[in-house]
């Protein structure tokens, strides 16, 4: 995997975590997913397209999902599903934009993001890189994988 | 929702399912989606964007997932996890392809298929109009969801 295009996405999630949700976050480093075991209960999608393929997800606990989405519409947030999806949605559009207008070239395009509910596990299509970049907040670990297919 | 964008994907279901997992499947008038409460066990995700951005999400129990993966790899699935899920991702995929492919405009491209697993529900960002076209096969119903936003 090229780090032309990892190293966006770390940037990216640093600084839409300080500018739009104002939580300390620290990132560890960017792993190749082996196996895609881990299970969930919120998860924000988005698909990229154009000179590059892939999808950015987002993947937490609904006690994290609850902090992060109360941060980022400063109030308090107590039912996910009612009112905070958009928020998780949002935070991953913003990681996406912000890495993609980093990326060495500028054809590339967001979907709109979905938010996925309930303990669940998200898989990627069979060869394909993914790439995992683990994510510390005070009260959890937050799971940011990355897809991306050169054309 | 423009019945231009809405088409594509009718035919490119029946197609789809006619062509390459040869399993009868009736849809129903597609409608416009007012609630997100319906929960499956499995769901294909895929992103479109450029001209037209949005997702297409194909939701199914684990028993229909296994006998479209079965009928489509030409071969007795047992386990959706371990050998299911690249089938259910590429239905979503050749769905959203098809159908563009008919767009009126031809600068759509797709993003890699995610594949849920799981009970749980799929959310959508708000304002955007999600169409819904219920899908009838002889086993049990396929809900298939398209969000589409043009530029």
């Amino acid at each position: 995997m090229n780090v032309n295009y990892i190293n966006p996405f770390l940037i990216a999630i640093q600084n839409v975590f300080k500018t739009m949700i104002d939580i300390p976050i620290r990132l560890g480093k960017p792993t190749l997913k082996k196996d895609h075991a881990a299970a969930f209960d919120i998860s924000g999608i988005i698909g990229l397209s154009g000179d590059v393929t892939g999808s950015v997800v987002i993947s937490l606990s609904e006690e994290i999902a609850l902090q992060l989405a109360s941060a980022m519409l400063q109030d308090e947030i107590t039912n996910i599903e009612e009112d905070g999806t958009d928020a998780i949605g949002e935070i991953a559009n913003m990681i996406a934009g912000s890495a993609k207008a980093k990326f060495p070239t500028d054809k590339t395009t967001l979907s709109v993001p979905n938010v996925i509910i309930g303990k669940h596990k998200v898989r990627y299509p069979s060869g394909i890189p993914i790439i995992s970049i683990p994510c510390e907040t005070d009260t959890g670990n937050i799971a940011i994988d990355i897809a991306l297919k050169m054309k």
